[in-house]
């Protein structure tokens, strides 16, 4: 499967599944039962450009977790509970939250209790080492596994797409040099 | 080697080792000596799966540990010491707790220390990283190494030969999306 | 790419970012928000045999921590903020601090916001899993991935090159047997 | 290079670097500057086997740490600090501490501060991923990385050569049943 330029044009949300996309899908427990999440640097520049280009990202997970309210709060984004959707249904809540239809939505998972979500959006991504039955419904594979930069290739993808991509690299790098006095 | 869809038929509980077959066989230690153990998330559906869908699982470990007590404890089953099995004879014990016999019991272990249960039970599994001498014995090798989805592996080969698997992922689906009112 | 013996030659400051360069680029985060950094201990030989041979080397990061300064007090180095670097300038910085010029200067990145300081120095390195963009402007790609001795292949090229490097391993070596009495 | 059978029957101690050899070489830095290692569950099974049947072990390292204390406190052996060798000469020390010679000795290493203890002993191995020089001059590199079960390898390569590992994972395994009453 695959997606149509047009239909990356579209996209205006990108709600990615945390773990197993956005983390290397290991639950690291301490002996305490503490968990530790392995997210991925890699994703961070490609969200900072995205967000700073009026696309929106959110996550979604199964677990109430302070990590995850952590990262996202460096983001100024959300991280919504599956619970949560569930109850009011994946596209009411969405529209609600973020008023945006089907088509201006895609969807990052990789394993089972992500199909629902994937079925209900315009484009569904899972990273390479998804769950077989998520392989066969996304339209997209990312070329790196899970917590490997899954979100920055999506994202890349949606803005080479609606060409923002390289002017937002560049105004990103300008802004590492020094203000001028 | 390999086991017939027959044997597989037969299975009624999934016994796995944890180190190198749940976990990554990692012993990661912190400076004040507590241990950090990495379970992974893609064994999580399928394990789920498995139970609502009769069959039972149940860990044996060496050592006593709250991330394995936890993990556990997420999903309602059991942790077995090996100690305990060796003090009543592993067959004994699992025909106590389980009520079942020999063939309907399949065992996951990566390491010497898993051989005796390995060769008492109905179908011996082994992930792709176990020692010589267990995948000698071992009549089915994963394609996944210890702590990438070994388990998932197991329960999808065992439902898919019980011909449970797909409607389960269906119904499984199904109760990602909206309660009807 | 890629970048001559004599420019080697010239290199008297290694200037390297942290996240995905020293360590793998997995942002490690506990329930409690606390992070954790994975360093690479192939890079710690070769940074004492750098700063033994006059050398220089300082860290660059764009966030604040404790594992980064515990990391470059062992070394009797510095760690510089990008905030910091960007304020004044990155040359200027570098500047007032090694009184050294670009020539001098090499800088090993692997994300977009090191693009900037890349491009302002004698020598760019990066990682051989890079951001498209850093690979394109980088003269040399290390075959080492982020967090797998990316600074100790640098170190040996340019020591390498500048005909330390041999010598300096047999130093190394000597002081590790006993002292004469 | 490599060893011959008959070098690897004389081998009665078995001395392995700690970083790199039992871990994976990632040194693991939490926001608190708290370190945490990653040794491998693979080396534990032939550990005990080596020591049952009257091998020794010991690991040597360059920084204390209780992590390293905890793990060698498991299995009754020492842990031997890099300065202290140096201070007494490596094969002084060795010589006080387990009363052996030279071709009795294997040192498994990984780095340039390795290269001193490993040509003043009988049989040098390295792991895969070891440096450069560092395999230049080990005899035997083994198949794993370090962290992936290199110490297993060679007490299994050293248990063969010598005529007792079947017969000592027999018994191991025995061990395993329920003890008759």
């Amino acid at each position: 499967m695959s997606a149509t330029p047009e239909q990356l044009k579209r996209i205006r949300l990108i709600v990615t599944d945390v773990d197993g996309v956005l983390t290397d899908g290991k639950i690291n427990l301490t002996e305490d039962g503490v968990e530790i999440k392995s997210f991925c640097a890699k994703d961070s520049p490609p969200l900072r450009l995205a967000l700073m280009n009026g696309l929106k990202v959110a996550f979604v997970t199964g677990r109430r977790s302070n990590a995850v309210e952590k990262r996202v709060a460096q983001y100024g984004i959300k991280a919504h509970y599956k619970s949560e959707l569930k109850e009011t249904g994946f596209m009411n809540f969405i529209e609600k939250e973020y008023g945006l239809v089907k088509t201006e939505i895609a969807y990052i998972g990789d394993d089972l209790n992500d199909l629902a979500g994937m079925k209900q959006v315009g484009i569904a991504f899972c990273p390479a080492d998804a769950a077989a039955e998520v392989k066969d419904i996304a339209a997209i594979h990312t070329s790196a596994k899970g917590g490997e930069g899954v979100l920055a290739e999506v994202i890349r993808m949606v803005m080479e797409a609606q060409g923002t991509w390289k002017s937002a690299v560049e105004k990103f790098e300008q802004e590492q040099y020094a203000k001028p006095n």
